[in-house]
């Protein structure tokens, strides 16, 4: 029923299987016969459980880790809906490729390969290592006039990060980071997150990166004039795709379709913030079983992000108070994630061990 | 005014400094120039700031990694406390010299050096590498019929910590996990936490490595026959020495001496669940500036653990709902402590790379 799929990724939607609840139920098995009371690893257990899972009842170590952040600019911010300029964008993909951004660090530290794809800078930029050039538009529409893109446009940018996933699953990658930079898109992020949750404007928009209280009044009242205009009239909740389009932007389209292509190829993907979450959430909409392929690595302080987990249905790992993006939350909870397959792995069980269990 | 302690004990508590609050704003200002939306780094910062204070203006990096295991058997389980029988204390050491326990998986992803030091388990060790033999006595004493500990016995087990922490700053180590071993320990530690805090025992007293209601109930008892026995009669806050001393444990009054040693020292501990934040709980009512050194590796189930972390006045970094113990928590920290710092020093400035600032 998603009519304005294009046909590669309706076949990466076809694609994605329930992870499988066997699998979890072994895990949980291997987990109980560890040299730990029962249930203390917390939420490490449930986490190694979907690494599991997702792996059809092996863990492969270590998971070969990617950061894929995908760049574009929006049309909304001739709205004034951001506290910096739009020319941030370009600057900050120049910053990544010079290796400078936090997310290079945290890449660096964690050995995740970082790829910045642009699918939408208002901007050109030379080859560069890390670089995949995949610019749709310069900047997607500006949504409270027109929809962001249209279904050429959108599935341009989608197939742009299915490729990505495709290339990720050929690298051999077990675990990936999906991160984003652009200018205006907690705009479009709250948007989605409006729709898609029936939550108010009020409770999913949050003040960007440092908006103060007029900045934020005014990106609220833009996004009403954005909904008014392309749901105004709608009886029924409209299509996810239809959202995207309408609502969303170049990366954020592109984040939906490579993590229904990672979730098609059974690859872990780790959500970053809020903007990275609705591209999730999106996906999710699409296909609930690809919930079964996300981890949360954080929770943001954007207010929309708590609502979209919630809503998708799954924790966030981490609780740093971060707003940053690029990916970086994601990145950081990676450690965690490896640490819980360890333990799974390398932990002594109490027969091998000659440990006495709980007395009775 | 700690009439108990011993002169190496005292000297140490002697030693430790404010970290310098003028390097806590260099830092900020450091963060602040970094491309990135102020503020974004969320609670990376402070962290980061506090490394950087620790070590008085400096980031060494990588940061060197110890992970301190202390282990000892406890005379209250004689009372019936505990889920599990007091000889898996020593089996779970002979686990951690085999390699097979959770805190070896841990301190070998994460590079922490893993030393286990025996204080006063109910069991002799052969000479193993990892291992210190520092034995005091086969377990403390039944608290709830006379004192944990001899002034003697408080005095050994607190330099035996004062002497690993000697030896992780000839290692030159700069962050160190502080974990522990003992069954019945968690009655020790809420023992501390109620007196130390004022709070009652329902309060401060959980589950434990997995009692049921009656076992928790019976432990509460236990504990009530205990405080009244040692302190029914006071009519002020006991000496946080005698405190340790009445209601401590051998593990845990190591961990006291191990956490002012490397406050004294300069380097930065990382507590990890309840017990182990009962002891930096005692170091902080001995010399508040511990606190400047402390981090919070994570927030266990155990209820008592919050209420110390919020008594000391620090943060957890984790939020997992593990209950396990051997600095499992606090190692598991350690990457997003380093992350913080490796952004710190690493990231570029707004001016270095040619990023604009946010708009007024």
């Amino acid at each position: 029923m998603n009519t304005m799929l294009s046909a590669p990724l309706a076949a990466a939607v076809a694609a994605i299987e329930p992870a499988g609840a066997q699998y979890a139920t072994e895990a949980q098995q291997r987990l109980d016969s560890l040299t730990k009371p029962l249930g203390s690893l917390g939420r490490l257990e449930p986490m190694a459980a979907q690494i599991y899972s997702i792996f059809a009842g092996r863990i492969p170590l270590p998971l070969q880790r990617g950061a894929y952040v995908f760049a574009a600019d929006h049309g909304v911010t001739d709205e004034g809906v951001s506290a910096y300029p739009r020319a941030v964008t370009a600057q900050m993909v120049i910053n990544f490729l010079q290796g400078g951004a936090a997310i290079n660090v945290l890449a660096r530290l964690h050995r995740a390969e970082l790829t910045v794809v642009d699918v939408g800078v208002d901007a050109d930029f030379d080859e560069a290592p890390g670089l995949v050039r995949a610019k749709v538009r310069r900047g997607s529409r500006n949504m409270s006039r027109e929809a962001a893109m249209t279904e050429d446009e959108l599935a341009a940018a989608m197939e742009a990060g299915l490729d990505r996933a495709r290339s990720a699953s050929e690298k051999g990658q077990h675990l990936v980071a999906v991160g984003e930079m652009g200018i205006g898109n907690t705009t479009a992020a709250s948007a989605i997150a409006a729709v898609l949750t029936g939550q108010s404007l009020d409770v999913v928009t949050g003040r960007g990166t440092g908006l103060d209280t007029a900045g934020r009044n005014r990106k609220i009242e833009v996004l009403e004039r954005t909904l008014r205009l392309h749901f105004g009239a709608a009886a029924r909740t409209p299509e996810p795709a239809e959202i995207l389009r309408s609502v969303g932007g170049l990366e954020i389209a592109a984040m939906t379709g490579f993590i229904l292509g990672a979730a098609a190829a059974r690859i872990a993907v780790v959500c970053d913030g809020f903007i990275s979450t609705s591209a999730a959430a999106v996906a999710c909409a699409l296909q609930p079983h690809t919930r079964d392929y996300l981890f949360a690595g954080h929770c943001s302080e954007e207010p929309g992000h708590r609502v979209l987990l919630d809503h998708i249905g799954i924790k966030p790992i981490l609780h740093l108070d971060m707003r940053l993006g690029e990916g970086t939350g994601a990145v950081l909870a990676m450690p965690l994630i490896e640490s819980s397959v360890r333990l799974f792995s390398e932990m002594a069980t109490f027969s091998s061990a000659g440990v006495s269990e709980k007395s009775e």
